[in-house]
């Protein structure tokens, strides 16, 4: 960390930083130019709080070297982690494709839906049962048998399922889940991803709406800080300033999270566009550009779908998708 | 509702959407043109699913005439709204300054700035107990401890304290807190606002960083259709292109906000742009602009303050600019 | 396009819209509901002014059915329109990579980067003479010498060549250049992209940073108005947030742009991200996400380039990237 | 400027740096430290291309101290610029409100407008006689003949002039104006700036969309550095993600300006929302957040209006406005 001190520093302010870096373990490097005086700081940066330095009188700027996530640092982790779901395993070369319905509505509809997805070869089912919508008049979800409903689709096709988290408290409901999403609104509740930390559960954690990928890994960070290793990331699309889509997919964001972390990230094409005529080239691009997996969603009617059906493939359109998918595989550049 | 439908639109489809909204209590007025056909919604829209309705294969798109909140909607609620703190008022032509540290660190700091923003006229005191911090490895804050010297500060003073929930598990601790503040990041973590709407508590809603006015007030809407009708709405910047500041402050969400809700509408000139020498401007014209208060970080050491000093005024700052804002109160377009 | 009229409508303005409307060529059909007035506009809509309606003191918010895009609209032109660069097609199945440096520099320089693209099989050059640069400070392009020295390139080596103009006055220089690129901060400079449509250039047209694809397709529209239907669009990355990358890559604009326009489509990798280790990952992307072709930088020397060498590849990553994306072409969903 | 260089950084390749640094005047001061190594660059940095050094191969960031700017710098010209356009002064505690239609329409319009605004205390009249606009099948502005009805409003009425400028072939028919405006969309056309510096015209060079305020204040030196000192800056919103509002005024670049540049700073509420109901509150915000002055949109019939009605005051409403931010001037924070 290399901290760009003002003119005229004050002598005893300057003290006063090095002695608490020196507290907290960090050694200090004064070096005094003609036009500016730097402090370079060695040790263990990522434990120091960089708000803190930069809220002090004496300091005019403060730039990383090194990143401040550490867990989730390629740096420190060459290898790549490849996370076991019960057998299924993603990433490190590993590839998987998630699908099923937004949200779960019923039995005969996700069971429909899981047994088509596991003939297309998804080994992963997913299915919203606590929601997150705008509005407190939209469908909150199906709940508690959301979730019962999945663990009868998994009883019934060994597919490992994948449901969102909306709040710790409801964590006793999530024993027999396979992987527990963090949506994009909670990508940044703290609270919470300290509580999953404590967990072994694969986390699928979402990046946020108008997070930055440093924020992402930083969420993730707070997961593996508790102990927990096994965390997922998915990009999903920020938000813009383009309207034609509900957001804007950064694809970018796999091959640059690729060189910081070693994680396996996923991305989520449905969400990130909202419109399913754009699953199939967004979905082929991820997996080229090095994508780990893929979240879709599939409904087995969505012209009747009661939520996000304009975003969802049929399971048809799924099939031929995941043959594309299959078969552009060999060229990723992972 | 305007629902524009596709050409050639399915009639066997179209039929099932106008008895699907029937059993909803919504109308359906048909009109078919040359080029197209509009499908108009009577009734009370609000409980209508926008997205729903745009997943419809036979949809084109859908243009919502009625806002979809209602509870926090002016047309359905003339009259300003006045939350009484504990008899402090807030809106209606009563304006106040919530002013204190960004954290709760110590007995001595706290009453300290508590008592010296009193004396400069504020009659609520501000403190951050939980943090929600971007690292895991930052200040979290003093959390219970926290709260208890804030309840000190408030024995002690008579100032009215507001302060950070950031899980609905923490509560019980927030029995006697007056106002209790939603941060940015939890503006859409739906679970909480659900929660809040079950207490009888103020509500200070923070914008998040990257949603609309529309998402602000739906997530009003929450805390508002569970019968909690006291919310005080915050601007306090959005994430832009931007580097200068940490966040834009969007200073025409105070005038629309105005137009759109009865709430009362207060501006927080710290967190807007983190910057503590851009706070005096920011507060005047977010007065001007028509606020309803001002949220202002204030520290006794600010140099020394173990976060966010960067946006602090010293409580001289702080008296001098609570002068200039009563005297420029008359001229309030509000 | 669809008017909303505001409750209790002045009927003397209402008239005047409809009898404006006549003149114009436009019907209007009213419909009035319980609850508001919808005026449905029929004919050639394109050619009114959208904010002139929004302007009217009658009206509450109006809605386009009718993309406000005529010559560059797929609905009336069906077909891919295949751009001809002098033998050289693309669009329409023809996929095209234009390779050079950002800026011309040498002739020793730009002709070794020739012959090392060509052998890798680009048949376009590209290479700065004029280059907008952010700073008066920096380095402004050799001008008028740099066009003369891409004409030896193109003499000695057959390649077509693709050179930015900055303004209309320069037009004179440009006349043997093959390929006029219209760069990102000129993409609404109207007067210039009128004068390139009264040319018969094939013109590159590259997405503003803050545009939406309706302004870039409107900018297209400038130029084929004026009779000049030889326009390649090309996404090179929108401003956001994210800090990580220069720009965002918008790879949903790809097959959006697909379904909107019959014009070729290019993606600028290299500039979206400003990193050259990006651009392998994202050439592939765009290529299975239906590009029509890419515009690559591409350095004998990056590491001594005085211009965007961050962003460049070398002739031989380049000759490998080449290779990867002719295998990966026909997986293309384009 | 600091540079930071990578770890194992090649020898030859940094005496190379150093050397060619040497050769512009640069002196660098290397600082070798446990986990990296910095390079200082002594001298005057605003001539090094920062995207020249970064390109290097063995450079990980870089760092600027210095802004890029020079002539506009606040740093090397402490006090206020003062632009006297004609006797009228803005800058340097001068305040003025510009004010007149979006588009001239005819003589009767422009000089009924004139005499009003004028009666109001305005001393500068603006007015587009060449409008961009996004559609080419929008209404262009009267252009040449547009000017000479300012022209005449100015015999008529004394009052200075203000119009838009989009080419700079066009500067001919400019000689008589008293001020030619850069529009958003061209304010990084770098011709067309490099040609107004050769003139000695007051220019307002209004914000980007999508332009950073350190932008602003380079396209600024582009006009500077050609010799031209009379600029006047304008904030008019940035495009962000809210859609309320057409953009959103970032109100902080009022204080923000102040600090870095010496010149008159003016905000443009009209254009900033679109919304004429918004333009009274942002107009006495940015009064007292310290503007120089205001341009604001007056129509005499703004719901007859064929060009930003929606936007425009009356000539009533802009008298109450005028005699509004007049009292309230005492209380900017300039």
């Amino acid at each position: 960390m290399i901290v760009l001190l003002k003119n005229n520093t004050d002598k005893e302010q300057l003290e006063n930083l090095i002695n608490w870096l020196k507290d907290i373990g960090i050694e200090s490097h004064l070096s005094k130019g003609a036009h500016s005086t730097i402090l370079g700081l060695i040790g263990d940066t990522s434990v120091v709080d960089i708000d803190l330095i930069k809220a002090l009188d004496i300091v005019q700027s403060v730039t990383r070297i090194q990143e401040p996530f550490k867990n989730a640092n390629r740096k420190f982790h060459p290898d790549d982690t490849v996370v076991d779901i019960g057998g299924v395993k993603i990433g490190g070369g590993n590839f998987q494709i998630i699908a099923g319905p937004c949200s779960v509505e019923s039995e005969e509809q996700l069971c429909s839906i899981a047994q088509s997805v596991k003939k297309s070869g998804a080994k992963l089912l997913r299915g919203g049962a606590f929601k997150p919508r705008t509005s407190p008049y939209s469908f909150q979800g199906l709940r508690e048998e959301g979730i019962e409903l999945l663990l009868k689709a998994k009883k019934m096709t060994g597919l490992k399922i994948v449901t969102e988290i909306m709040d710790a408290s409801h964590l006793p409901l999530f024993e027999d889940v396979d992987v527990i999403q963090v949506g994009a609104r909670n990508m940044q509740n703290f609270e919470l991803l300290k509580d999953l930390g404590m967990t072994n559960k694969p986390i699928l954690l979402k990046r946020g709406l108008a997070n930055t990928l440093s924020e992402l890994l930083m969420s993730a960070e707070y997961i593996m800080a508790g102990g927990n290793q096994n965390v997922i990331l998915c990009e999903r699309g920020i938000r813009t300033f383009e309207t034609y889509t509900r957001n804007t997919l950064d694809i970018s964001a796999v091959p640059l999270l690729r060189e910081l972390t070693h994680l396996p990230i996923i991305v989520d094409p449905s969400h990130a566009t909202g419109l399913s005529r754009l699953v199939k080239p967004l979905s082929l691009a991820s997996t080229v550009a090095g994508a780990d997996g893929l979240i879709i969603e599939v409904h087995n009617d969505p012209a009747h779908a009661l939520c996000d059906g304009a975003q969802s493939l049929t399971p048809e359109a799924f099939d031929e998708l995941a043959k594309m998918v299959h078969n552009i595989q060999p060229f990723s550049c992972r």
